[in-house]
């Protein structure tokens, strides 16, 4: 089990890649974000990205599966208060390989609940081109280690 | 339709209510936020949640499912750059009424492309108890109203 006292600014988490499928974007959209270019192909041509691309909110959904799965799944996870900023540079096509990393900016003990500490991450996505597709920069709770 | 030219810093619009079942909570998370508070009732007991909560991405899919229908889908949306600042505040639960409310901070016609402008909203989700469960602050961008 990774505590908060195991986590160290600098450190770099590389995650397993996600392919992303035309099915899985429109049934992320459709039940989530139904706006045209996420969930109809013949409009998405039309649109100002020429063709299906995923939802933001999707990229950012794939990228968490990723980071619970290869990283706080094994930590001592207790929750997020909030993003700083999510930029979504690049579409997200059909058939994408998505490269999440998460690199550690800070870390910060509580100053006022003995039990955990915050860490500032800056979260990557980039496609298979190498082209950088979303970045987030989040906070997360973690636990510390018991004495 | 309504075009970038049509909306207005100030403007407000109140979005169809939407009920969290246990079962979109898990089936949410179990693809892309698997951590034990969200997908394993009795662990989630267990935590510092006392019981199963919605990831925070998935509150985040609700309140955009209800914003499109409500407003993008009559609009010209062109997508959006990004966002400034999530906050989860209180914990979603299963059989929450989720109340959305999107108010216009600013308006800014693009320098750069004439077509479009960009619109700057506060996103606020109250529960059926009048908490304020998540705030969001994003951008999009709509097209300008043809000539």
């Amino acid at each position: 089990m990774r505590y908060f006292d195991d986590i160290q600014a600098g450190d770099v988490f590389e995650l397993a890649p996600v392919i992303v499928s035309a099915e899985e974007i429109v049934e992320f959209a459709s039940r989530y974000d139904p706006q045209p270019f996420h969930v109809d192909p013949e409009a998405a041509k039309a649109s100002a990205f020429g063709g299906l691309v995923a939802s933001g909110w999707h990229t950012v959904a794939l990228f968490m599966g990723a980071f619970v799965r290869g990283v706080l799944l094994d930590s001592a996870s207790m929750g997020s208060p909030g993003v700083e900023e999510i930029r979504w540079l690049a579409p997200v096509r059909p058939g994408d390989e998505l490269h999440p990393r998460v690199t550690i900016e800070a870390v910060r003990p509580s100053s006022t609940r003995t039990d955990r500490g915050t860490i500032f991450t800056l979260c990557e996505v980039f496609n298979q081109d190498g082209t950088l597709v979303m970045t987030l920069k989040a906070r997360s709770f973690l636990a510390r280690r018991p004495v």
